[in-house]
């Protein structure tokens, strides 16, 4: 017979620091399982944008894994969040991705929730029957400057309120809670979900992949070091940064960089990044999507306020538009990554902004980052693959989120 | 590492009365495995009727998991059943769900066999090969009034002989074996064969999602008990049902339930049920879809002869068709649902009957059906189901389906 | 629970000689495992022909199992062979089957690699980092008269070098590596690759199978031995084969059957074999489909020089072309079959050969072949299947893959 694959805790403690992982993290459904339990069960993850919950009784469904969770916001506008699983039989209550509802029905025997969760009518049930103990189970959920996270744990990580207080003055400014949905798009990228961030954790791979993001991206803004290969680039971007620094805070907009990406449990980083060119927004002109700016601004130079959380997603918050990301695995090579444009609620389409042209970049970007991470996927099934060494000049971001990914799974896995 | 499953037998062991099935009993490969051996492999199952086989020659073949079984009828008229298996490099030997054959040949070396299952004709083997060693495996068949049953077992459960005793005057004055099928379909829901049982064994969903059953359906027929809710109607069915049942005996027709279900290996339940309306059949105004009718019958308002049998079936006898549903896993989240159609066989489809209208009412149901175990089989996933109660007074029958599953599981698989 | 299956080492003990195999090792995922390993991870296989890769720097990719080998002739016009991954983050280095390099650069940070495998370049990677310790992981390559053999293991068996040195007198003759590849055709056969193997390796079923191929084929080539049913057809084959093996030794070109199947590491078979009819190719009339023989050949009656290997391929050398099938297991039930027809390079399209007519008997043939493997893998899937007896008269050469296939996991596995 084959040889026993090595166990979890195996894996875990013999990972070569500064080398990308051995293959079963991307490839065995025991550790897939593992991660789903543990990374995806036990943190704050992100999964969507209130524009998407503009009115009470409006609804979103995310899956994590196999887990439905239904957000809503109730008739006090707060946004909720449950088990997506009626407590009769466990019929899923809502199958459509987002919608509206009055009261929440489950389709098979009509037993029906109010939008706080409440069980307020059963038929055919006897008189000992205690409504009152089969409401929907909650599950945590957080609002950040109009982010929403959950966590699916009993004990949801507290940690979160620091990442709150931290980040809320940087995105707070953009208002993202009075945008509206723009435009939001999943694909499918046949590969672990681990792939998908060492992807997005790294801009090594950009020039020769990325040509529409280049357009306005400066690589060195996304966990370069200075070698001697490109030192001189490097302190020509550092000249630029201090500037647009000196400026966007003297406008009361925070900019600095913050990283606690593997030294917390709900590790993050942000800084607001100059972009290239006209200098505005990520578009393959890199000028405005969209003539209507967000909240108050004045000057659509602003760069781009960045953020990337712990374990799955990423942000850009420009002067016009905000696009999230959000990674929610399926199986071991199976992830779905969800896009999500923002712009101001009051701009019109075909007037303000142009879908096709709001989406150029990302959608490019994406299908390019899908094709290398399957391509990855496919490489590291073989059985020669073997872990190789990181750049400490540009993947010191990929190394902090596999340094993330251990310290955690040793903490909850062992 | 994921915490381990429990065990099928520590599932078995604190399965709660009263509540759905835990999670692992939908989900699980085990588990499925178990119900496949056990469940399908020992007990007596539904799996065609007489008139798929009107000719000697004729032939079916029925998938139970990954077994095929041959059902032919032979030159004695008599139905066989046989693994579709053959002796010498196993391939399969027709491929057909269905056709009409001289002998049995195998596609590959043309291995011979007649519609007895003996080997008559092997090229090439040598002197010293015993072709009576090597005859096809014969299946156990039973037939009850046109309706065909097969045992995988070395040792079929006996108590098929009560079972066949106590139906065939309820079910022989339809004369099924004299029908031909006018309408065959299968449909594949994505969910557990239990959850498809499960949706079979109560009317608590009927009001709310099936409008065209219930044109000629009583709900009340379907496992009700009397609450404070529907004291009256229950009353009110009872008073028809007695009235009903007298005209109907009077006539010859036996229509007091029977009900065993839980309390037999090859457990079961019958009653002739008076339908609404026009009275006559299962259609989308409750008149007979058929002008001629079954059997002898000159009446056509004898309601519906309903028939269900563990672990796989259930049946609705009319005045002018018969209606024949059986349940064959495909996987533990995958079930084909075969539906069959008869009518006399003299009657002419365009002139005597219409198939769409024939099969308005169930492919409707069927569909409706379909898509409630499909959502039952993604929120069973979830991490948050946990078994809720049945209601006392309309899921009695789902209860009975359970504890007959267990009970049988309890006594072959631990 | 259902029974535990049992062991490889149990199946293997057990095995029944003149028996086809028990159902696991058709089946079981864990005995795929394990062919994956000892099967095709230590032994060579054939995997492509010379001329796919006519000009240094064109390239083949092969998939073994999850296993992708690049095969490239490099400037000095070797074949050489590496693993199709690269070493900095495990990404498939070429994606396509196949096209041309100058260097091969990996698609995510563009480590580039020379046609020796070793890396000559990465970016941003620090002074230390030795790029001699970074090169392809090289595969084990030979060449025999135009075909490529590749073994995974570190070690490979070293009687390839018997099997070259008794084999190229007879294949060398057609200059293989002087021709081009006319057409290459894959198809995915729903089954074993085990299976396919032993479809391959008897003629039991030609005639009822095989219309076109058996317009040229004498089955008594293929494994059959003097029966009472066929004694007299052999003798006249028989005698029709040592006038044939001497008219063509005196051309020198060696014809006398060699067979190791079931006797060495690197097993084999070859013997040049009469056609039928014209005599001259595997056509639907028996003529050359090419009209510019091989080689120096003037006379195109030279029948077929056919070729087997364990464990996955089979060749038939005429005088107008080539015909190649290569057997790559794709998981325990699906096996894909390439078969790559070549003729002389001059030879051009349209004018010496039409590629519907050089093509029709295999095309034909393999999907007729598709399906029986497919109908035996349904087959032997059943609970009642039971390995079968072979018949000593014509399944020998099955007798004989089992036989390798049985030592060799004996040997490796155990």
């Amino acid at each position: 017979m084959p040889t026993t694959p090595p166990s979890l805790q195996a894996l875990l403690a013999r990972r070569r620091p500064g080398h990308s992982l051995e293959a079963p993290f991307y490839l065995s459904d025991a550790v897939f399982a593992a991660d789903l339990e543990h990374v995806f069960g036990r943190h704050w993850l992100f999964v969507a944008v209130e524009p998407q919950l503009a009115e009470p009784g409006d609804y979103v469904s995310v899956d994590i894994g196999r887990n439905s969770v239904l957000l809503v916001r109730d008739d006090d506008r707060q946004v909720r969040a449950f088990h997506n699983v009626c407590r009769h039989r466990g019929t899923r209550l809502c199958a459509a991705q987002h919608g509206a509802v009055g009261n929440i029905v489950c389709p098979y025997h009509q037993w029906t929730y109010d939008l706080a969760g409440t069980l307020i009518h059963a038929d055919h049930m006897p008189a000992d029957f205690d409504r009152s103990r089969h409401g929907l189970k909650p599950v945590h959920v957080r609002t950040l400057a109009g982010l929403i996270f959950i966590c699916l744990a009993d004990d949801a990580p507290d940690d979160i309120d620091a990442m709150l207080r931290e980040t809320a003055p940087y995105l707070a400014p953009h208002r993202l809670a009075d945008c509206k949905v723009a435009a939001q798009v999943d694909i499918i990228e046949k590969g672990n979900w681990k792939l998908t961030l060492e992807n997005n954790r790294e801009c090594y791979h950009c020039v020769a992949n990325h040509p529409e993001l280049t357009v306005s991206l400066y690589e060195y803004g996304f966990g370069y070091r200075p070698s001697p290969q490109n030192a001189e680039g490097i302190q020509r971007f550092k000249d630029t940064l201090a500037a647009s620094h000196a400026r966007w805070e003297a406008m009361g907009l925070p900019s600095r960089e913050i990283d606690t990406l593997d030294q917390r449990v709900t590790g993050f980083r942000t800084q607001r990044l100059p972009l290239d060119r006209a200098g505005e927004s990520q578009t393959l002109n890199a000028q405005v999507a969209c003539k209507k700016l967000l909240g108050g601004f004045t000057a659509a130079a602003l760069g781009g306020l960045s953020f990337w959380t712990q374990p799955n997603s990423w942000h850009h918050f420009m002067s016009d538009h905000v696009v999230s990301f959000a990674v929610l695995p399926i199986s071991a090579d199976r992830t779905l990554v969800r896009t999500t444009w923002c712009v101001h609620k009051d701009a019109v389409e075909g007037v303000d902004y142009d879908v096709k042209n709001l989406t150029a970049v990302w959608n490019a970007t994406n299908d390019q980052d899908r094709r290398l991470v399957e391509e990855s996927q496919i490489g590291v099934a073989n059985a020669a693959y073997e872990p190789g060494p990181y750049s400490p000049y540009t993947e010191e971001l990929v190394e902090k989120f596999c340094n993330w990914y251990v310290q955690r799974m040793r903490a909850l896995a062992l």
